[in-house]
């Protein structure tokens, strides 16, 4: 009677929400400090400063009607041409203020790129390991996600792997760069390879296949020498989902964009697509105040080197214990390999020794587990002799 | 190739936004004092001084992670708390937090409510006039919006053609009351007249029939004598949208609520619905910093007074130049019967007076033009005489 398909999604909890509960009551049981919980994405590093400055600021200055006023559906102009004007000083693009259109953040950049685009039995492709919620949202907008798995250790893309899942039915390919949850950065070489085989196989079936880049984590990336290619560059079909929900550690305020390139053939029918779709699915206008805030502080990430010296310590420490770990080059997750076969059955044993670790299994990809290391650096090193002995009791 | 829906519903502008813009570039041309736009339904009235000063408290007093982070997907407990027992207090219901779900706005708690109950073929009743985005939920949502014709002149429901358009397919009926865009609230009588009625018709179909109430403008009342009946208090099967855009004079913010009547016999399964239909749509939360400041600001409103001026300024004056008016009780808006039987030629007729005013065929109901009188009062003021030539123009 009842849309079931939603009503079942609201009803199952994922499983990382269960772990973080069970976390919860543990540490009101034993002790906050006793319980080493790696199980969430939840940036731990606060907003910059120049956050609650300046919306303080923006409080004291702007008239309230304006400030709290609807906004165009595509967000205020002036703040998409900040942004644009940024985006192609920093990536050499031509975008313009009309090439964006501003969201609650990346979940809805998603939904509204896919409604825009999908038809009923469109297919979607992404690479496993991968968000889970790709599939919530590529279903609701009528199509069906196709996981295709990495390269096995490494985590880069698989051509072999893609040529063999891209259909006349594909429309769409989701990369998430750097990646939840390997903490894998695609290189130029593969984004250039991807971008000449969904040119082939475009053309070999005649439909476009468009490149959407999901990207809250583009800013978290730890070393110099590692770049994220910026897909518009490579590949005209493509749109690019941005949030500041990770870079200026913002996930409940709900802030980000869509861009879509300026170069593809019939830009002007997906653009609309996406006014349409926003509209559709509810959303009216992205948060002004948070427009505004974004605005001035688009240049402005949070301390990130505090996730750097987390991954650093913890991957010293995970591989010298033993581990086979991925070296994320970004993000703030760390892809480990498990023990046993069964990495459910390892993040269960990881329990005994109060570590919550996610199964591998929630990201499409088994025999790995995730560790977010987005928490605070005294609970690494709090955790470290609990990682030990998990590690010995495999030896 | 794309999803033609969504590209035809970003092209199309409303016809309201067409003259907005129409009326920007004719303040260009002749003088931003010379143009009398009563188009659009943006709080003229500024947010109360307590939204900025809370926020800023909140800036100051709450730890950064926590302020800015994720919360549950319905919203934090404290702040659903808060507002289930200020509704309970209000209403004399016995919701508790988890009836509650936060949202992005009136908008949002629609389209989330719809996609949560309804299923491809679904029929929603609305009365029209009517807010024209309920068609675009509802479709997107896979159903088919029916609109039943309010009584002529007077706009109450009307029972004899409600009756005719319930079907085995009827799955909910929207409410908007105080009404956009004829200004009437529904009296006690007719909510309980529709309760009956949805009960009478849910018993014969054997399909439950939900009641949903769209109330963004329920503190925009100007009469004590007039009551707003809170629906759950009538009818089991019923689920309020709220939204604090019109009330706070916040509408670019996005914050707002759903509330899922207790006492419905399958409420869990609703309430997952909704829980389900947000993620499917890329919501994530609502955003934070508003839900916090929500918690702390849940019983102030603008000065809605100057709206009941506004009201009664140009009742009188339009009245006296012999238009038929229906004298709204609440929201921002006049309904004016046209003095021809085309209601869009008479609002070009306006234009040459250089009054912005929108014809009801785009609230599915012709013949009516309606004003929007959320402006400053000296714009009323300075109207007058125009309103009164364009009346003459008809003598």
């Amino acid at each position: 009677m009842l849309n079931e398909k939603n009503v079942c999604l609201g009803k199952v909890r994922s499983s990382i929400r269960e772990l973080f509960e069970y976390g919860k009551a543990r540490k009101a049981e034993i002790g906050e400090d006793k319980v080493f919980d790696f199980s969430i994405g939840n940036p731990s590093v606060p907003a910059p400063r120049e956050v609650n400055d300046t919306i303080a600021e923006i409080l004291k200055t702007y008239d309230p009607v304006q400030l709290h006023g609807y906004t165009s559906a595509q967000g205020d102009y002036s703040v998409r041409k900040v942004l644009s004007d940024y985006i192609n000083t920093r990536f050499g693009t031509t975008l313009n203020a009309d090439c964006l259109y501003m969201t609650c953040g990346a979940a809805a950049s998603l939904t509204i790129t896919l409604n825009a685009i999908l038809n009923n039995g469109d297919e979607v492709i992404t690479f496993a390991p991968y968000f889970p919620e790709y599939k919530v949202f590529t279903e609701h907008a009528g199509g069906k996600l196709i996981a295709v798995d990495c390269e096995e250790d490494t985590f880069r893309l698989d051509f072999c792997k893609l040529e063999s899942s891209l259909t006349a039915h594909t429309k769409a390919v989701i990369i998430n760069s750097p990646n939840n949850p390997s903490g894998v950065v695609y290189s130029e070489e593969d984004i250039l390879k991807l971008s000449e085989t969904l040119e082939k196989y475009s053309a070999k079936y005649g439909n476009t296949i468009y490149l959407i880049a999901d990207e809250p984590y583009r800013e978290l990336v730890f070393d110099k020498s590692v770049k994220v290619p910026y897909i518009m560059n490579y590949y005209s079909d493509s749109i690019v989902c941005y949030s500041y929900s990770k870079s200026l550690s913002l996930p409940g305020e709900r802030i980000g964009y869509i861009a879509v390139n300026d170069k593809m053939q019939n830009f002007s029918d997906v653009y609309a697509g996406v006014c349409g779709a926003g509209r559709a699915l509810g959303f009216v206008c992205a948060p002004n105040l948070f427009q505004q805030l974004i605005k001035k502080v688009y240049n402005v990430t949070s301390d990130i080197s505090i996730y750097k010296k987390n991954r650093d310590k913890l991957y010293n420490a995970l591989t010298e214990y033993g581990f086979k770990v991925v070296k994320p080059d970004g993000a703030f997750y760390m892809f480990v390999k498990s023990p046993e076969q069964d990495a459910k059955a390892f993040c269960e044993r990881a329990k005994n020794y109060e570590l919550l670790i996610v199964a591998g299994d929630d990201f499409g990809c088994k025999g790995y587990v995730r560790i977010s290391y987005c928490v605070s650096p005294e609970m690494i090193e709090r955790a470290l002799p609990a990682f030990k002995k998990l590690a010995e009791s495999y030896a």
